[in-house]
């Protein structure tokens, strides 16, 4: 009998009319003969409201007691969609991480799924029963309660299926799968059918929030068939696996990110081991850097640019402020009103035509590119955040044209 | 070192000010050199509203998933005292019901404990922490959360000292002790400092809401010694245990309850199992009955009449009417005005003046006596429920006399 792992996100169970639309998605499943498994997060603003309970009385609590409370959000939705399926007349049992047997390193609040204990899920599937387990959870080896962090459910839901050897693990979310673009920014973006996974990890790295980058990574490293897809309509939605059919679209998306923002240090000493210390000094307050360029030497000095995510900005310039007379830059400026426009494609590397395109295409609009970088399967350019959406546009019109 | 169970309700944990509250009572007995386990109940209105979400899914969900959802209330207030703890600089650790190896049988939302597995509690408590524990829920032999039912917080705290061998289980609450009458009925009531097991047990039954029935039993079978005491007052509370100090006060309270309601079936064969017949039909629903009485046989028959929740009223009165061929009474009349007015005293039993003394009250205030039962430490008496309080004062008067 086939196994599908479904997951569903915290607004597809957020009331009683979004919890029964969900079951009926699952009941159809069973009906069809599948086994089935469920993930569930906790309803819409449930986590939102456990934080500000803990923030009124101690803002500084351990995690482990973060991690205690917060559990309690999956534990509702859990039984509540057990309920909601036993109304149904369809079997079902509800599961906390521990009794699904989920086991985690012991890093509260962002641990790391070790393996999972399938043997009681195991037992309830042969009972032709629906488990319906509690995401974004699992135990440590002190039988404490530990959380996934952002994008947890994801995780569970692709780990469980690698360790059950699921035959599918559907992601449902409200969107109906993976877009060529934005469609809020690009109108004329298509959906796809099929990515894969080092796509699908660019696209979730640039700013593509549908799924999140470690769940891909899972999926990658135990060969899990994945598909995004809405459960609002009945749409099949995109798939995400190891390779693809092959396909004249050398692109697969355009992505938009507007949480970066550029640092550049002019006029550094160009001597050995200046990249080291200004790195090794952000990386100590644990700041994210994405592109990093550094221009080749002139007259002695260099200049290093980098970007960060908004939100590091401050702590970042601090940081070079403090510590000036190490790094000894001429000066010391900053961006913070640019975006970051990228275009994903597993085709991309073995076809130079492709960077060329995307430039042409953004100077046709009009458009000043600040920095570019590319990899294997993605080029990027940072850009006046107020280009952004048009740039958005200007690219997507030049890989997918209209018929 | 000394080991004090605090239990704590749902009111004393309601929001962020009163969790400070009774944050600042569990420091200072930590603070005085106790060992210290906390039981918690969920925060004010959590239950209901986890009940609301149920009942709007499926209104007849498994008491697994019931359990399943239940369980989370006391998980968020047991983290977020613990969280209140660690602000003031206490060392604290919550830990759930398995996490505390609290074993139940699986009667689903009414699990009796079978036994505690205290080794983890013991382990904590060595390592200096104050544990909370999340009252009202353990785990059966299959790993699956239970619920114990009314009450259910005072008996995890009093099965927890039990295993513990604690010194002492306090239990707070919104009043301050047990008094010889309900102080908002009789503004001369008095607190009781002690109280024996069976004289609680007694007052529980009666009316008097201040223990659960099941933790006193609990305690007398463990002789765990309680303190019912206010989280609000800093004044001691009163001590229940197996023996109190000597003492003139025969009568220890007076209680009313208005749960009650009479049934009568007049002219039943005088002939043996008509008993039999009546209360196997009645128990066959599950229903509780509480004073019965049967009139001595005259002219080949006899009356017998029994009092029952008001609740189950309805249900008794159906089950009387579709059997009335098989009982075979004249007529079966009803009374649901009416109260149940008790007092209770260890010393009663060799002391034949107390009861009348009780009847002389009532004949003094005009007052009607339509039934009487009493045991080895109590007199009840049921009247019209209009005369209720008038006769709780009256009776109080004549066994607490102003001085």
């Amino acid at each position: 009998m086939p196994l599908i792992v479904q997951k569903f996100g915290g607004t597809s169970v957020a009331d009683a009319g979004r919890i029964e639309n969900v079951a009926g998605i699952i009941s159809d499943t069973y009906a069809k003969g599948n086994n089935v498994v469920v993930v569930v997060s906790a309803q819409g603003d449930t986590t939102d409201d456990l934080i500000a309970k803990a923030e009124e009385i101690n803002p500084e609590a351990s995690r482990r007691e973060m991690d205690m409370l917060m559990a309690a959000g999956e534990q509702i939705s859990a039984s509540l969609m057990a309920m909601a399926l036993q109304r149904r007349g369809v079997p079902a049992v509800s599961m906390l991480g521990w009794q699904a047997g989920v086991e985690t390193d012991s890093n509260y609040s962002n641990a790391r799924i070790k393996r999972i204990h399938t043997e009681r899920i195991e037992r309830e599937l042969s009972g032709n029963r629906v488990v319906i387990v509690a995401g974004f959870q699992g135990i440590n080896k002190y039988d404490d309660i530990t959380t996934l962090g952002r994008g947890g459910s994801d995780t569970s839901a692709v780990a469980l299926a690698a360790s059950l050897h699921a035959d599918l693990c559907q992601i449902y979310t409200d969107v109906d799968g993976v877009y060529t673009a934005d469609p809020r920014i690009c109108p004329d973006a298509v959906k796809l059918d099929e990515i894969t996974y080092d796509e699908m990890l660019e696209l979730a790295a640039l700013g593509a929030n549908v799924l999140h980058h470690r769940s891909v990574e899972l999926a990658k490293k135990y060969n899990v068939d994945l598909e995004v897809i809405s459960s609002l309509t009945k749409v099949p939605g995109t798939k995400v696996k190891e390779t693809v059919k092959m396909e004249k679209m050398l692109v697969r998306g355009v992505t938009r990110d507007n949480d970066t923002a550029r640092i550049a240090l002019v006029g550094v000493p160009d001597e050995p081991g200046i990249a080291f210390k200004i790195f090794s000094l952000i990386a100590s307050k644990k700041i994210e850097v994405d592109i990093i360029l550094q221009s080749i030497g002139r007259d002695g000095t260099k200049d290093i640019s980098f970007t960060v995510h908004c939100g590091d900005l401050k702590t970042a310039l601090q940081l070079l402020e403090e510590n000036k007379d190490r790094i000894n830059a001429k000066s010391v400026t900053y961006d913070d009103n640019i975006s970051k426009v990228s275009i994903v494609g597993a085709g991309m590397a073995t076809n130079s035509g492709i960077a060329a395109k995307m430039f042409e295409a953004m100077y046709s609009a009009g458009i000043n590119i600040k920095m570019i970088n590319t990899s294997e399967i993605k080029v990027s350019v940072l850009i006046d955040r107020a280009d952004a959406e048009a740039a958005v546009r200007a690219v997507h019109e030049a890989f997918f044209p209209k018929d």
